[in-house]
């Protein structure tokens, strides 16, 4: 059972931290707008044409979203009993790094600097990374990509060795004059085309270079199937663990159903 | 045992709403010809050639349809017991905006409000829906589709902010005089990029950008496994439940494991 | 054990049709290479620069290769038991169809007929379809395309249906100055999309355009897991009946490894 | 237990063929730092404007590190107790053939076989495949694709001959004026489209030759699952067999299955 909350800042910090009351879910969707919104901002600032019509309202929601995710970073230090627990973790830095930068637009703002203020702005786009938040940790999704993760960092490092080969290779087949100036540029173009990407800004223009691009393609086609065989066994097997773990009372089997009342191997009721 | 139907309005029914009878088929080929040459109308329609050829011959064809769809319509409602739920079912509310838009034409003729006609005329697409009809909802296709909607929501959202942080970065790195000229253009480029589509349309210019691309389009072609696993994984659930079709003879409870000796809903054994 | 061929049409037969004998396999091998020859030839005449300088030669060789091919034709008839078994084959009609276009090219020489020439001679690239003899029909690989085919067909009609309304939603919005010139065109344009093929012949202008198209980008990114998740589950289920069909002698337990000499599940010897 | 090792061409061995020393780790990590310093030098000699520029430098680095590999490879061999077997295994081949082409660049510098110079030198790209020592021989990833080798070779061959059909269909629809100039470039096009790649090079411009090619990404989005499918059951059957780890208390055979009770090589009782 939990204890009701007796103070204030127990009282903020169920608000603020977590989910199962009203207040907390009022909080939660509020913060969900607000982080859309700033995304937003910052997406239709870069847009020339809104820029120069809608300049002055994009700054002045701007300035109120800042604000308003600088009282949320300050409620959720003072709410907190050890506030550096928060402050240096994922969703602490996350939280400061995309509500700083708007302050530092003001000392910036006579100076020519433009390109690393645009970076700095920029910065809070990162702010969509608080939805995280909403997705949930204990994801079986996020489970099965972590419990691959080792072989699918071998998989694209072999990948990227046999662009690397690919890209040598048609570099001296077609050269410079059809797009292949450097080897880095027709690494490039393996990594397009063996991705099955394929933009068509570089391709090969002689036979023979066409007939080893439809190699690397084939290649590319059949080797897609590697990353999803991975994830595929690695969540097949996760899915299976949670599918259901009660075991019989009676005989111990398990392989129940989840909507399973009694044992399908020695016919006892299961507790549910 | 089914009744024999007994009135012209049951018999109608059973022509209309069923396929198991010789008349309900011979009605289900007559509606399948007739919304794949309505379907096949909107689209010559459209061809600036045609129209002017035969736009005619179209328009008359067109008004057949039209007619004919109406004529279902009404049949269809007089034959239910309950018309309502048919009207503001799925398929009644189908039925009905890809009928009017036709009779609604005749009204706007005079007016130049063409845009909104032609977007009316256009509605008779929505027709190709009543094939669903011909697919069966009992289908195994759908029901793994259904059950991994929440894993394939979160996938694509997870997406959708990777794409957002991804084109911000490449609007950063390119800068506008290689088409990267705004942040919601930069995350076009990165949502065709990371989904292997590639246009071409834009494409980065600069070595760097080129180098992140690529990085881009490994990640993408990486993570193409995931909905793969997601939907498989399912896939191999159902499929695996419906292997075995036998159903208790107590309770006739079905989705037995295969060696399951009692049933999981009553106990009783199970005759293998 | 096999009989030993009696007469020269059982030898024949032995020769042509079958590939354990010393005979059948240098047939076999002449064989796979007079196709992949002729295929080639096919190939090569299609180059107009190649047409110019070595035409005679092709000419030539395709005049011998034809005759063998006749040759091969004529024997597998006379050396079969029940000719009209063969020749209404799938490989004998393959067989007849791409041998006698060469045949008929004499009379249309001197015509002008060359749309029609064309096609004929071309007719003769469907004899790669003979190399399929050398795959094997009794496939893993064929038996689980097949057993998917209709689960895979419901597919690729719901994939149509889709492209159909999202190409006329595309057409009303990007119109056709921007290439979406009619309704056909802008459903080609979807395929060209949701498949992630991506020529970028037709792409969207307009903001709201791409912002639709990058929403067909990710549902392709995502579906594309549909027909993956249907063949992989049918070849998980075939591979898994083929991986070992012994039972144990003894307790008649199944689910062997294939290298297994004692059942895993009583000790008793296994007959292998 | 491992002996210490006694003499010096011992401990070097140890140093240069083994990792679990302190020393092999250190000899491990320059290795992997000289390798990728060597194609990098190798990716940024082809990009003129860095010739240019840094040639000497670039030249200078390349010599040093020729040197170190040079040295690598003698000692490689004087620390082995049978040289022969080193030297023709796959790594002493690549380890010669990356080393030995900035040699050779001496005695061709004053002659103008440019081209067969630069490909030499490209031979310097190999040393990537170096890496591969370090990616472990008895990965389960490797197993994979060794063991659905034949099936994708079957799949492949396939997409090929599917690819040269369809090629020589287009090229009959399309024909010269829309870049369908002759097969071999129809049957690029053909396998351009089906792996999905979509380059926009070649792209169908009649009506039909649209229709046809819609046909053809539906189908390359569909058969993209095979080898998903094939892959994928071989990998899960892999990692099923892996998850467990028993060996027989008998014979030590490994490889049971999760329920087995008896060995199924000896008929020995496992403990489980």
């Amino acid at each position: 059972m939990k204890k009701q909350p007796q103070n204030w800042k127990d009282k903020l910090h169920e608000v603020i931290y977590e989910a199962d009351t009203r207040g907390g879910k009022f909080f939660d969707i509020i913060l969900l707008i607000a982080i859309l919104s700033s995304v937003l901002f910052v997406m239709l600032e870069s847009v020339d044409d809104i820029q120069l019509k809608y300049g002055n309202i994009l700054n002045v929601g701007e300035w109120v979203l800042t604000i308003l995710f600088s009282i949320e970073y300050i409620l959720r230090i003072i709410s907190i009993k050890k506030p550096s627990k928060y402050i240096f973790s994922f969703y602490g830095i996350i939280d400061f790094l995309s509500t700083i930068p708007k302050y530092l637009s003001i000392f910036f703002i006579g100076t020519h600097s433009l390109v690393a203020l645009r970076a700095l702005r920029l910065l809070r786009i990162f702010r969509i990374l608080k939805l995280a938040r909403f997705i949930g940790e204990s994801n079986n999704f996020i489970k099965a990509l972590k419990a691959s993760r080792a072989k699918i960092a071998v998989f694209l490092f072999f990948v990227l060795i046999l662009c690397m080969i690919l890209g040598t290779i048609m570099y001296l087949i077609e050269g410079g004059e059809n797009g292949f100036t450097s080897i880095p540029r027709s690494v490039y173009w393996a990594v397009v085309t063996l991705t099955t990407v394929g933009y068509g800004d570089i391709a090969p223009h002689t036979p023979f270079g066409q007939f080893v691009a439809s190699i690397i393609m084939v290649l590319g086609y059949g080797i897609i199937a590697v990353p999803t065989g991975i994830v595929t066994s690695e969540m097949t097997k996760i899915f299976d663990v949670n599918l259901n773990t009660q075991s019989c009372p009676n005989c111990s089997h398990g392989d129940h159903n989840d909507d399973a009342i009694y044992c399908n191997h020695c016919g006892s009721k299961l507790h549910n």
